[in-house]
């Protein structure tokens, strides 16, 4: 008996909570998603840039809600000079730090749409994420609030091009002057505030009654847990749910804008309040909306837009989903928000002597794929794919006939269709496994053909080509007419021998019944 | 006289070293050079698959050349339960990760390929990033140097799929094998090994005296900087510099592979070795390429690959361009390497029971920029972007009349192009700047023409049309000509009056004058 040593432990293979591998079906239709949403803001004026991944932790600033967390949900480390870097939580943050630093060379306003992955270091949930993909784009240097219809527009435009159609999706906004500066007057600040705030931001998920009581001591849900409440006085309850919760505070329908709250007029002429303004300008923004022909079906005000960070200063928007899902619960339930944005006019100025207004939003990327796969748009479906083709290596024992293999899939990659586009897709069996292990293979990678090549056909100058598609059907035929005439002329369809010099003609044939 | 508090200090807009902003022209082409190797890739059967950006630092591993550096060159910090995390410092350490977490699931050999950013904890210097794009292909699951062939004939044609002459790149081929097993036989190892190996990676750029005074004692160069050298004895360094500085082991000149050097011929009879293995993988990799059709103008053996990363195994590929560029210091050079890789066998096998061979290769995406840029390749041209089209906004001190430009901008993103394409890119001056500074905006985002419309041409219902291409050559004209009836009648072509509902095919004239 032999004492062996212990193999060594080998490392186990997992991922950090939080992050996740994306397939090939995920990757081929984001890349189709970003090239549609880069088509839609070029035409609207919006060059490309981007910035990297990490910056100065003092250049990001403390912007993400939910502020209580360790780290303020920022990855940070420290540089070899004692430095705090960041990975970029948002793409807002990092493009203040641009354009301040590159302010002279810039045409302005400046336009500009980007597109990548940023950091949350937050505890990872059901579709909670540390690591998710945004599409931005931004106008800075723009004080005027065209700037904000203009996004709202864009967005709406951007919707349609991604096959959403129109009716099952709207632009809302809101104006966070006018938030701000009811809660300001009522000398709602700080926690307090937030909870406001959350509230608000749930006006469309909860009952009124349960609204109120997240505005006052607190709320049991059905699960049982308890959430505290804003603890606000009754009046203060009755004012909030009567401006944001029961109605909009401006009316747009049928292009007419008008104050439609009582109270609300009456608050309107104290003119130390910011929140007059706030209307005026939503009420503009709703002037170009309408005069650019774009209905209140696409975009529309709406008091209940909170968004959640920080450094917002006017106009609020969120593009919701409308159309009906059926969530985790088993409820249906509208899909929901998948992008959203701003007016942010003091985030660039941090770093300048000047102030410099900016506006601009943001799409979720991943989840707006979950979207689009839910109303099937064209653009995420997977048979937009080249077909592929399977070269199998029956004597892959024998080095000496690679070579053989190996000329065949280059024919079939250089390979042209009629309209002077790749043929297909072509991949060459490289395993050292047997015949049958190698059909399950093509079979496993969705191959439309096989190409087969044994010691009989090498001799006598041809090779076989196999229908999977066809094939698999005749496999699953019944009995009675597996023994018809028919069913045996379709079996030699489905796998037929060629010249070698015609295996591009023969893939052709089979590719012809498919496509 | 007041006293004012002091303003409070801004924060200064920098950037961390080694990390770069990107501007349009840059990302544009970027985005056309990955759809063509994803082409190129997809046409070879692989697959894309992305991971995320951050993993467990155990995960990783500690492969990367000179790991003398503090942090061993990786970005790292702690999560929340102590566990170290770290960005990845290229794209193959995640994929083992990946394909071990996903070994039943996936097909096998499986073929996949990734494009996205790495990140290198390294001291910046010019043309050296501490984040950087590769794109990556391997094959894993493979052992036969079939698929590293496969790999080797799949850089050559995604060289040429990118707009680079057959004959401007070539890649070498060589074998780690035939190196480490050399320096193995030699005793030479630890220190003293990694001195030769940067020499032998020298060899394209130094004379044989130099590089012999680096296997030696060591060299100072023109700057007077010393190198210490890797302190070889005279014999070993005549070994060295003739298999590995004077000529090529395997010369694979006309399609017959041959051993060329004697002494290697004698080394070969020693069966305790692993070289002779390695030349005969390197014998039959060059077997599958001419069989495949690929000459030696495309691939060939050059013993002086030696590729940085500790986890090759076996055969490693460079691609370089061979066409002149003009360095830094005035002088003329080769581009050089612009991909790289090899066959790293023991890499996913640290996370499984089984072995695991697997080979694959990356392009370094900025290098390969910079040289499409130099050999001037149409996929790296700006000029492929739709025109622009400048909406300006002479009465933008009154909100009433925004709504009317806001019109015309958009009437001119959804007109269509006689090929159902967009028509143009359109912008809407948004900033509160007067007229003069609107035409230097257009000018500045390079616009093709500018739409104007003041009272005047509000009240005929009409729109002013400039055509600034042709404007700034009427500017640019002599005296004598400007009084001509030839240049008065282009002027008028140059700028001219349409009703409002004439903008669109006023513009398409314009375009089409310049496209």
């Amino acid at each position: 008996m032999s004492v062996d040593k212990p193999a060594p432990a080998k490392l186990k293979a997992r991922q950090p909570r939080g992050f996740v591998d994306r397939g090939p079906a995920d990757v081929a239709a984001t890349e189709r998603m970003l090239a549609v949403i880069r088509g839609s803001f070029s035409r609207y004026g919006f060059d490309p840039v981007e910035t990297p991944f990490v910056e100065y932790t003092d250049a990001l600033g403390k912007f993400l809600p939910d502020q209580d967390r360790p780290n303020e949900g920022v990855f940070s480390f420290q540089d070899d000079d004692e430095q705090w870097l960041s990975l970029r939580y948002d793409l807002t943050a990092p493009l203040a730090r641009y354009v301040a630093e590159n302010y002279d060379a810039l045409p302005k306003p400046y336009r500009s749409y980007r597109a990548g992955y940023v950091f949350r270091n937050e505890k990872p949930g059901p579709g909670r994420f540390r690591q998710f993909m945004q599409f931005d784009a931004d106008i800075v240097g723009a004080g005027s609030v065209a700037a904000d219809a203009e996004i709202c527009m864009l967005a709406a435009d951007t919707m349609e091009a991604l096959g959403i159609q129109r009716g099952d999706y709207v632009v809302k906004v809101n104006n966070r002057k006018v938030l701000d500066g009811f809660l300001e007057h009522l000398k709602i600040e700080g926690p307090q505030k937030l909870a406001v705030l959350r509230t608000i931001d749930k006006a469309d998920k909860l009952d009124l009654v349960e609204l109120q009581k997240l505005l006052g001591e607190g709320r049991r849900d059905e699960s049982g847990d308890f959430t505290q409440g804003a603890k606000l006085g009754e009046s203060e309850i009755d004012f909030i749910s009567r401006n944001f919760l029961m109605g909009p505070l401006l009316d747009a329908v049928d292009g007419a804008a008008a104050y439609t709250s009582e109270r609300t007029l009456k608050y309107l002429d104290s003119n130390r309040a910011i929140w007059p303004e706030g209307l005026d300008e939503l009420r503009q923004i709703d002037d170009l909306l309408r005069g650019a022909g774009y209905g209140s079906d696409r975009v529309r005000i709406d008091h209940t837009v909170v968004r959640g960070l920080e450094y917002y200063t006017g106009p609020v928007y969120e593009v919701e989903l409308t159309f009906p899902v059926t969530n985790e619960d088993g409820q249906v339930v509208r899909f929901g928000s998948v992008a959203g944005g701003g007016r942010y006019d003091g985030l660039v100025g941090r770093f300048r002597p000047e102030p410099v207004p900016a506006t601009g939003f943001s799409i979720g990327v991943s989840r707006l794929y979950t979207a689009l796969k839910a109303v099937k748009s064209p653009i995420v479906d997977s048979r937009n794919e080249l077909p592929l083709v399977v070269v199998t290596a029956m004597d892959n024992k024998s080095p000496e006939f690679m070579p053989g293999y190996q000329a065949m899939v280059s024919a079939l990659r250089q390979a042209k269709a009629a309209d002077d586009k790749p043929l297909c897709r072509a991949d060459l069996y490289l395993g050292s496994s047997g015949f049958n292990a190698q059909m399950k293979y093509a079979d496993r990678r969705g191959a439309v053909c096989a190409i087969i090549q044994g010691s009989s056909e090498r001799d006598a100058g041809t090779v076989v080509i196999k229908d999977l598609i066809l094939g698999a059907e005749l496999a699953a035929a019944s009995r009675d007419v597996k023994d018809s005439a028919e069913h045996k002329a379709k079996q030699a369809e489905a796998q037929f021998s060629v010249p070698v010099e015609g295996l591009v003609e023969g893939v052709k044939t089979v590719l012809a019944r498919h496509v």
